[in-house]
């Protein structure tokens, strides 16, 4: 399979490339709106997976032409640049593939970090009204430390939600994340479900903040 | 330290009542608008302490009574009766007392459940509204599954999340948390971080309905 992390030079994207290029053998393609950018980031992640003994190549694309080339495009970027994202992709994106959602809104005050959606309800939901028609949408590993995940030295032991209406969609992205290791998908529900999901990310923010010792806290259900 | 579960007939209300009675020597205060059924479930506790080895004395009274008695007040009612339930115990309760919310505001459709906080932003927040000056408020319990911890023969590896202003009395609900064994507290700040903390609940459910296996489901952060 080829998986497109669009926006994956930025934290969370890197951290997915290189988790899946050491324990898959997905083609990993990086996208960047500059595509020098994404050339360069690639080589560092090939560096980085020499370095723990992984051999491979991962490919540096324009956003466009790594969505193009891709079954799977994560929109790896902030939240409030999602929606620009899937328009620039729309014409290179078809109905057999999925598009990930994992950026969430938050934003921060005196107290800590807060949940705060977009309009459409939430960041997955907000994804799935600008996709195409007929072009399935899932969100998944908003709840994921990027930095824990990056550090390929850290063995996870974590769980990853996943939401989204199409059935055979979610069951690809419930794959992908489990063949991480250490990682367990597990299913919220549709769509409408994505609020609950995407809410825990500022909690567990305010968790390291607020507890000696947390640090890229992530969470497991039981 | 003396604890009033008012509503404590109800599912949390036991679970916490069975689990402190068992695990602490903290005096225990079941609380009921019916003085008369809270005599008889606390009764029916003591019972079932008294099966698994365990004799203590559990003591039901009116809602009004037990907060009247207590030093720790579990507001352990469905989220649309935390208001009522505050009001009612208003000339029962002192600044030395501290009110804990264990509710959170949530509908169901097709989907799943969904967070629903009242336009406080949040139960905690409610109650903290609603309290008398000067009473702390701390939002705790909330992602605990009542039927989980009400079963004294499962042993808890769980942590639920305690938010409030007051430091004092957020460390005495941190304590009485960890006095419980097998549960961790975590601090998760200031009143204004409720609704992320209570939007686990639904989250949780759904969870629970969508993966084959999970009930009753828990979760841990780390």
């Amino acid at each position: 399979m080829r998986i497109a992390l669009l926006g994956g030079t930025g934290d969370i994207g890197q951290a997915l490339a290189l988790r899946w290029a050491r324990d898959t053998d997905h083609e990993i393609l990086v996208g960047s709106r500059d595509p020098e950018r994404a050339r360069g980031k690639a080589d560092e992640y090939e560096t980085e997976l020499d370095s723990v003994g992984v051999e491979r190549e991962v490919k540096g694309f324009a956003n466009e032409m790594a969505a193009d080339r891709a079954d799977v495009v994560v929109l790896a970027v902030p939240a409030f640049h999602v929606r620009d994202l899937v328009e620039s992709i729309a014409d290179r994106i078809e109905d057999a593939d999925v598009l990930v959602s994992p950026a969430v809104g938050m934003d921060r005050d005196d107290e800590g970090f807060h949940y705060k959606p977009p309009k459409a309800g939430s960041v997955t939901k907000l994804v799935a009204d600008a996709a195409p028609e007929g072009v399935p949408v899932v969100g998944a590993f908003h709840n994921l430390s990027a930095d824990r995940l990056a550090n390929l030295d850290v063995e996870l032991d974590l769980d990853t939600l996943v939401v989204g209406d199409d059935e055979d969609a979610v069951g690809t992205v419930v794959q992908l994340a489990d063949q991480i290791d250490g990682l367990r998908a597990l299913k919220a529900g549709g769509v409408a479900n994505a609020a609950e999901v995407e809410s825990l990310t500022p909690l567990l923010i305010n968790i390291a903040v607020e507890n000696e010792g947390m640090h890229d806290v992530g969470v497991t259900f039981e």
